[in-house]
């Protein structure tokens, strides 16, 4: 008999997509959908890298090696060299984008069975990951009326048995926007040092840090530097999710040789993103600031606008352009689908990221939604606008 | 401990890649390498590709759908329609590479121990992206003194068990040229049908067919549209191996929604490259006829070349751009890496693919190599030269 795989019988659909057909079909109505379900930022790419695609001179668009071109991996240890991460081009993979990097990560470093353990809320695609290779996530759990800090060590040693090969962390953290502070990394690395785990730390949102906490990479951690793999992509740094561009980085030479056979296999990294992300190296500090001050901004105007709403709850989030709010409603999903399908405000609705799919536990985060605050103030106003009427419509009794 | 995945163990090195480092080597030394061993085509990409990334008006290079640009997709319809395969966008997921394809083909419909029958040689990341899946690959050996032509219907059914979930095949074939006639097409469909496996078929070479056969294409079989999975990429077909877009087509629904969840965890395939291979489609029919032309000649070239050395035998390859030729030499993989390490004639040299890669069955095709001809006739008849003069080194006493 035609089956689909138990894999991807288990493949959650994406929070942040699945609602992507209501939102096309409210579109088809003609109702103006406000997408903040989605980190796609509408900053522009810094001109060098688009640029560069107007100067291409190769007639033949051509396979490029399956580790990415030397040239960017070396200009990539000057850029980690400023954020006091001192590695050679060896050290470093590019891969197409940061997802590919998780799942040859999780490819290479774990078997069928073996258990990550992981905060939650965390990335959803962490999850879809960890199923393509067969493996087990185990949740540590963080919460909002904790500013979703970690829970203390005895948490973690609870669920570390003989399948625990690692942790993995998104630092500063998606969905969260939390920040790990010097004593939690110390915490995380006291643990890998223990138990021998790997630590899988996603660190692709590192330009954007709002408070004066420092920014600590696994790679500052002292004594771990076999264990570390990072996970990085230029899609947030430079505006460019659409180039596919990210990059698997390990001191482990063990761990390098397994992943390039997978590289091998898929042959190369995209050649048009690793022209543009080169040259986007190119961009002045002053295009970061430009960046990191929209983004400052937009995130003022988000949590102020959130904590107006009545019900409505937002920490302050330390980093990214995340925030997990809770909302006065019982089922956050059937609120951020009834928005697309049954909702408008003068001819205009929102999107929304239901947050469950950002959990593991079942029912955990089920009144919670993600908000990007990737859209400019005005726009960013005007869907907190709509989410009140919204949740005035939804709740009427409230 | 920090171990490694034992998929990560298993996954052969690329047989095509696996030389590079030799070569690389080689070229430090100043010899000039001669690339036989990879099928990238020295052929221009179609001017309207690379017209296309000049006038790119966007200023941020955002996400695109999981599944691909709807307008691509719709596009690739009319050019399916040219080869009497009928379809609709919706049949149509684009993903990064033809690599790609293979790999959410193979998580999608195979659980861990399921098994595929494939003949043998065969293309060798197939392998790889089974071990990902955790199935296994079973061979249908096809022998290069018959031509590579596929072996009687009973040698499948010997192979068939509870776990056979999929036949793949790649038509016409990479490494061997081979093009599959109407008469083992139909048995696959019948076995395909009789047993009710999925049917993978790899159609990257369609536009290269050189003898009056026609192409059947895995969706010309009848009755079997639920079960066809076609992997397709444009990389051979515009000489655009780097942008990595491919495409994974199937009529079937379940297929297509469990695929999607793939797509989704890795969010979207490339943006730019789906901008040139759109674009690409409308160079008009002189490009393709001037590429077919070129390896028309190619081809010609090579195979009097080869059949011309002494011990050497090539079969003569109906498709693609390859062909497995048998060496006069015990073990292809030493006289490949001795090409590159120990020998030059007047400061240059050649890199083949040692064909044993391509086989799963130990020592099967251990004096075999897999020579690509994407080079222009000049080089070509250099590299036979020195292939000449290396086997005389190689065998003295000869």
């Amino acid at each position: 008999m035609l089956t689909i795989s138990q894999r991807a019988e288990m493949m959650p659909m994406s929070p942040i997509r699945k609602l992507a057909p209501l939102a096309e079909q409210a579109k088809d109505r003609g109702i103006k959908v406000y997408h903040l379900n989605i980190g796609q930022p509408d900053l522009p790419t810094p001109k060098e890298g688009l640029e560069a695609l107007k100067h291409i001179t190769r007639t033949t668009l051509e396979y490029s090696p399956s580790e990415g071109f030397f040239s960017y991996r070396k200009k990539l240890t000057h850029y980690y060299n400023k954020y006091n991460i001192s590695l050679s081009p060896e050290d470093i993979i590019i891969t197409t984008g940061g997802s590919e990097a998780v799942l040859f990560a999780f490819m290479t470093c774990l078997n069928p069975g073996d258990e990550i353990i992981m905060p939650e809320p965390g990335y959803a695609n962490y999850k879809s990951f960890a199923i393509a290779a067969g493996a087990k996530i185990k949740t540590i759990a963080t919460t909002i009326e904790e500013g979703f800090a970690l829970p203390k060590v005895e948490e973690f040693e609870k669920l570390i048995n003989q399948q625990t090969k690692a942790i993995m962390i998104c630092n500063p953290n998606n969905p969260t926007g939390y920040l790990y502070t010097r004593r939690e990394m110390n915490q995380i690395r006291d643990l890998v040092s223990k138990y021998n785990l790997y630590l899988f730390s996603d660190e692709v949102y590192r330009e954007f840090i709002y408070t004066g906490s420092p920014y600590i990479s696994a790679f500052h951690l002292d004594g771990i530097e076999q264990n570390v793999i990072l996970i990085d992509s230029v899609s947030k740094r430079y505006s460019e999710c659409g180039i596919r561009i990210g990059a698997l980085i390990t001191k482990n030479e063990k761990v390098r040789e397994a992943v390039m056979k997978f590289c091998q296999a898929r042959l190369s990294p995209p050649l048009l993103g690793q022209i543009v992300a080169e040259a986007s190296m190119d961009a002045g500090p002053e295009y970061n600031m430009a960046c990191y001050e929209d983004y400052v901004e937009r995130r003022k105007c988000l949590i102020d606008g959130l904590n107006r709403i009545p019900g409505v709850y937002s920490p302050i989030p330390m980093g990214a352009f995340y925030t997990v709010a809770k909302l006065p409603v019982d089922d956050a999903e059937k609120f951020c689908a009834w928005c697309l399908t049954d909702f408008e405000y003068e001819g205009e609705t929102i999107m929304l990221a239901p947050a469950a799919g950002f959990y593991v536990t079942p029912q955990a985060g089920h009144d919670e939604v993600r908000i990007a605050y990737v859209l400019k103030n005005a726009d960013l106003n005007r869907a907190l606008l709509i989410l009140r009427k919204a949740l005035e419509c939804y709740n009427p009794k409230k």
